[in-house]
C-alpha cells in the first residue's frame, strides 16, 4: 500500500531529477470561477508533463529487477517519454513499445531521448504481448504507466510539492482538483494531500468520453470503458483494482465534463493565463468552471498536468500569413 | 532626459500596480541557442505585455495635467488596454481612439476595461487629429505609447525587476536582448541596465519588414519605414528622436529577422517552453538564434514582452475535432 512516506521519500529520491514547477495565478479567470485559483503548472515539467516524477521515482526506487538491462513500457503518450528520459538519466536502455499508429511526431520525441521503439498493432492485447516479449528478450525493468505503487508514490510529489508552495504563502486549500484516466496522479495526489493538507476536498476531473471512473466511484465498483470518445488523449485509460482502491476512499467526487468544456477551458488557459497546457490538463479548470456551486468563493488548487499539445493547425495559419 | 533614479522611482511607484512577472528558463531551447537563456515573462503581466508598467507610470506620476478628467490615447494595440486599465485604477475615465478596422477582439478586451472607444479612420493623420479632438472636449490626460519620459522609466522597470531576480540567482548578465517598435521598452530597458547591470551588452531585435530602428542605428539618423509587412503586430511602429536618441547611446546593435525567424522562435517557445506569446515577443528570441556565434555559451537575457496573439485557428481546428 503507498502511504505518505512513501511520497515523502519520493521527493527526496526525485529532487535533483525533477522540476519544482511554478504556481501560477490568474485574476480574470478568478473572476469568472467565482473563487481564487491556484493553479501547479507541470506543463513546465521535464517532458512537459508529471509522468517524469512516477517514473523517476519508479527508475530510481530500490527493486527487485535489474535496472541495468534498461526500462521498458507501453505508451504512445507522454509516459514513454517519461521512460525514455529516466533510462537516459541512469545511462541505461530504454525500450517503448508503441502502436504502429503513433503519431510521427511524438514517436520522434521518444527517440529524441535516445529510446529503442518497437511498434506494435495498435490494440491492448498486442501492446502487451509485444511488451512482453521484449521483457523476456532483453531483461529490461517494465514502468506501468499508473497501476505501480513506485509510480503512484512519484506522481503525489505533485500535490508534495505544491501544498509547500502554498504553506509557504499561507494558503490551506480548501478543495484541490485533477484530471484522471488511469488514476495514477490522482491516487498519488489523495495520499499526499490526506496527509499534508487533511480537510480539503479532493476532487477527480473526467471527460464525459472516458468516464469509468466517475462510474465506478458511484457505483462502488470497478467499471471500464467499452468505448471511450475525447480530445483528452491522456485520459482515456481505465482506473486499475490499485488505484480505484485509493480513489474510492479518498475522493469526495469524480466531476466529468464534456469536450466543449474541455476546449473551453483549454482557451481560457491559454488567453488569459499565457499557458500552453494539453487537453487532458484543463479537464480539471474546466471541471471547476461547471461546478461553480461547489466551489464559490473558495481557494481551490488546480493541477495542470501537461503541455504537449501539437499546435500545428495555429502555426500553419501564422506561417500562412507570411 | 530619463535617468537610472526616475525608472527605480517607477519601481517604488507601481510596485503595486503591476506583477513581478517571473523568470524562466528552457533547457531544450538553450540547447538550440548553444547559450544559456534566461526569459522575462511579461506574457504574464497584466493586460498580457509590459505596456501597463508605462501606463501606470505616466498615470501615476506627478504632472501637470489633470488626471481627474480622465487619460486618452491612441491604439489597437496593448497600450490601449493598458491605458484603459490604468485609468479604472485611479477611478477616472479612459478615452481611447481606435481605428475603426481595428478587430473586435481588440475592440472587446478596451471595452471589458471599462473605456470609452472613438473610432477613427485608420490612418496616422486621423488618428492624431481625433484624439487631438477628444482631449480637447474631454480635458483628459493623453499618455503617448512610448514617446514619453514617464512611459519610458514606466517600461524599465522591467530591466530592473529582472537584473534583481538574476542577482538573486548569482547571474549576471553578458548580453539582454529585447524587441523594439517605437523603442519605449529598448530605451526603458538601456538606462536600467547601464546602471545596474554595466558591461551587459544592450541589443534590439526587430522585423526586417519594419527595419527603421536598424536602419536609424547603422546610418546615425533617424529613419521612417515607408512601409511595413511583418506579423509582429507591435513592432510596426517608427522611433521618435527620444527613443532614437537613447538607443544609438546605448545599443550594441539592433538585430533583424523575417518573420519565418519570428514564427519559428515563436514554436519553440510554445512547443518547449509552454508559454504563450506574441509574435512581437518571440521575435528577441529570434534574433539570438539567427546570430549564435555573438551568443555563443554566454548568458543571455531576452525579454518576452507580450502574450496577446489570436488563437483562433487552433481552436477552430480543435472545436472541428470534437
Amino acid at each position: 500500500m503507498v502511504t505518505a512516506r512513501d511520497v515523502g521519500e519520493a521527493v527526496t529520491r526525485t529532487r535533483a531529477a525533477v522540476h519544482e514547477t511554478p504556481l501560477v495565478t490568474c485574476r480574470a479567470i478568478d473572476e469568472l470561477a467565482g473563487a481564487t485559483l491556484f493553479f501547479k503548472c507541470e506543463n513546465f515539467q521535464r517532458v512537459g508533463a508529471f509522468k517524469i516524477r512516477g517514473a523517476m521515482n519508479a527508475a530510481l526506487s530500490p527493486g527487485e529487477n535489474d535496472r541495468a538491462k534498461g526500462l521498458a513500457t507501453h505508451s504512445s503518450g507522454n509516459h514513454a517519454q517519461a521512460v525514455a528520459l529516466a533510462a537516459r538519466s541512469l545511462g541505461v536502455p530504454a525500450h517503448i513499445v508503441m502502436p504502429r499508429t503513433s503519431p510521427a511526431v511524438k514517436v520522434k520525441a521518444v527517440e529524441g531521448y535516445g529510446a529503442l521503439i518497437t511498434f506494435c498493432e495498435p490494440t491492448q492485447a498486442d501492446r502487451e504481448a509485444t511488451l512482453e516479449r521484449v521483457v523476456h528478450d532483453t531483461g529490461a525493468a517494465f514502468i506501468h504507466p499508473y497501476d505501480d505503487e513506485r509510480v503512484i508514490a512519484g506522481q503525489g510529489t505533485v500535490a508534495w510539492e505544491f501544498i509547500s508552495q502554498l504553506e509557504e504563502r499561507g494558503v490551506r486549500l480548501d478543495a484541490l482538483v485533477g484530471p484522471v484516466g488511469g488514476g495514477g496522479l490522482m491516487s498519488g495526489t489523495a495520499i499526499a494531500a490526506n496527509h499534508r493538507s487533511p480537510g480539503t476536498r479532493l476532487f477527480a476531473a473526467e471527460p464525459c468520453g472516458a468516464d469509468d471512473a466517475s462510474r465506478s466511484f458511484h457505483s462502488g465498483r470497478r467499471e471500464v470503458n467499452d468505448a471511450v470518445d475525447t480530445l483528452a488523449d491522456g485520459l482515456r485509460t481505465n482506473l486499475s483494482d490499485r488505484t480505484f482502491a485509493i480513489l474510492s476512499r479518498h475522493l469526495e467526487d469524480v466531476l466529468t465534463v464534456d469536450d466543449a468544456q474541455i476546449v473551453g477551458a483549454m482557451r481560457l488557459i491559454y488567453e488569459r493565463a499565457k499557458l500552453v497546457v494539453e487537453p487532458s490538463a484543463a479537464t480539471a479548470l474546466a471541471a471547476v468552471l461547471a461546478n461553480r456551486d461547489r466551489f464559490a468563493r473558495q481557494r481551490v488548487g488546480v493541477i495542470l498536468s501537461g503541455g504537449n499539445v501539437d499546435l500545428e493547425a495555429f502555426f500553419t495559419s501564422l506561417e500562412g500569413m507570411r
